[in-house]
């Protein structure tokens, strides 16, 4: 993606720079846009457990060249699966983590010591480009949901907006390029369509009013700040044709484990009859997991993300304020789990599909067989 | 209730003050226990737009001493049916802001000017008088519900502590004492339940996380803040075992209008077959409106609401900050509707009914002829 008419992706290697990871620091967007640079593992998982690195799919396309980097300092097979297994310890959600872990190890693991450097390097830039490209296939098959409410909207006549809602960010920063939710949207604006977004603020760590209305505005998407409480209403009065989100982990089943929040507003969509979407690259379902509820685990985060926020001041220093009284505490679950039930479908990069197992097996037919332990 | 172990109303009179009108400053909790005093009717009408007086109940009592206070200035008819009207608009969704001025204007328009002063005072005194009584007959009602669960837990073994969640401030800054939603909540903690209030932050003014936890810490309830995305996932976990706010309007048939993300949360619990009560005193009852959707109509508040917050900074300041690029808009509802179908029921002073026609009609007979226009 652009921007100031500048291509980027979301992570990138500077050969230039002794191969150092380049990615962008998200907890300083909007109001800078600063790159971090990592040379050592360390940084690397202390920027995904602080979240400067997030998105389930940029997380584990940054952890890969995380483990490229752990391997230039001990190359040996004990200490790459040390390493392998710290980052995968970094977040226990988004299931794309593990998936970059694993299939790194995969490949790494009957080779040479004196080749893995390369072998990683090579490897960890194969899933970035996969990754785009799933990217790029999703935003294809969820641009034919958005073309065709303009389609009707507008042989129905008045309004043609197609008015979309999002929460938490899943667009090109999340990932290496494109985005899964936004990349859609994305398109749908680049070939003409009037689209606008409600963009959830997504507390406690608003990467809806931070990152996607960042995005959105960059790209010149037309869209609209709106706290977490709102879309419901907005559903009910009829101002939402279509909810779009992404996702950190789908079981074979087609639950849906996403940002906190998101369980709420698929309540809603299915209460007034809205189309819910979840756009997602394959390697974010996990076939291991069938009931999403029971199995999925769900990160509990610390307690200062609720009581405090951080905002640009007045005088344009970014600061943190507490919102709530010193004497009281909080409680801090990052994800939830939308039942299948309530999801209209899957956007994944080989196209759409029920969420259920039987959609997700018509589409990934090669995990069809009985469930994996 | 008690601050300090000195007891308060949310409004007083002071009569060595020149029967000046008192209040706390609600936007300046918890960081301050600011007192507004009030001698004119624009400052009563300023503070109740800026939400300093907030709270259904509440503001329909301020409302009827801003009009006594209005009628010291010019006590002729023409100029009360002027100042009541405008109060009645100072914010459009609270009905009991109405049905205090008309209360008002009922009792004075057969008066003589010359006796209006003293005859306001009078009625807004007893207004108040029957809010605190009407919200403690709320709380006895609502307590045997939370004393029900109790038991019910009890029997059960394991773990007896009480999950309630509310949203907003439906507690006694909001009335005039007691609280609605809170009132059952007070008095479960001083019977010596063992409850527990999830408090959502409710976003975008944070009356949850300024408000509630306030008074609930102030009060020694035990009880932890939640940013609004999170109610759906506990009730999920089984983390809740009773949902109760307050209501600014509630419609014969029972739909209820609330802060804003309200009917997400009476989604969520339909959707876990958890109990979702609305607490109100009668006077928050529309008899000339039946469905909610359609004919109560929704405050738009500004935008900076949402781009904004407020919060403490690190030195202690009081800061507001900027959370959207400059370039994003924001949308702001300030309420919604919920519609009757998901509520299990209302507590009113005269006891528990189901959101119904029926319902209502069984506790308010006086009000179930056909509907008045």
């Amino acid at each position: 993606m652009k921007i100031n008419g500048v291509a980027y992706r979301s992570v990138w290697v500077d050969p230039d720079d002794g191969f150092s990871v380049h990615v962008f620091d998200q907890t300083k967007l909007p109001w800078a846009l600063d790159v971090l640079r990592f040379t050592e593992i360390d940084q690397v998982a202390a920027a995904i457990v602080s979240m400067q690195v997030r998105g389930a799919p940029l997380i584990g396309a940054v952890a890969a060249y995380g483990l490229a980097l752990a391997l230039r300092v001990d190359s040996s097979s004990d200490a790459m699966e040390r390493d392998a297994a710290r980052l995968a310890s970094t977040r226990p959600t988004a299931i794309n983590l593990r998936w970059a872990i694993e299939r790194m190890l995969t490949r790494l693991r009957n080779t040479l010591p004196v080749d893995r450097v390369r072998i990683a390097y090579e490897e960890a830039g194969l899933i970035c480009d996969e990754d785009a490209a799933q990217n790029e296939a999703i935003g294809r098959h969820g641009l034919q949901l958005i073309e065709q409410i303009a389609t009707t909207k507008r042989a129905a006549g008045g309004d043609h907006t197609v008015n979309l809602l999002t929460h938490c960010n899943a667009g090109w920063i999340a990932t290496v390029d494109w985005g899964t939710a936004l990349a859609p949207i994305y398109m749908a604006h680049d070939a003409g369509i009037d689209v606008h977004v409600w963009v959830d603020e997504t507390r406690p760590r608003n990467q809806g009013a931070a990152l996607t209305a960042w995005e959105l505005g960059s790209h010149g998407v037309g869209h609209t700040v709106i706290s977490d409480n709102a879309g419901g209403h907005l559903m009910q009065r009829g101002d939402v044709d279509m909810v779009i989100v992404g996702t950190d982990r789908v079981t074979r089943q087609g639950d849906v484990a996403n940002k906190i929040g998101t369980y709420l507003k698929a309540l809603a969509a299915h209460d007034n009859s809205i189309p819910f979407w979840v756009a997602l690259p394959s390697t974010t379902i996990d076939w291991t997991v069938t009931d999403g509820l029971s199995e999925i685990p769900i990160e509990q985060r610390g307690q200062d993300e609720v009581t405090h926020i951080t905002g640009r001041a007045d005088d344009g220093t970014v600061t943190r304020v507490q919102l709530t009284p010193d004497a009281s505490d909080a409680a801090n679950p990052a994800f939830d789990v939308t039942p299948a039930r309530l999801v209209s479908g899957l956007i994944t990069e080989r196209g759409r599909c029920d969420a259920s197992t039987e959609g997700l097996a018509s589409l990934f037919p090669e995990h069809a067989g009985p469930r994996r332990s």
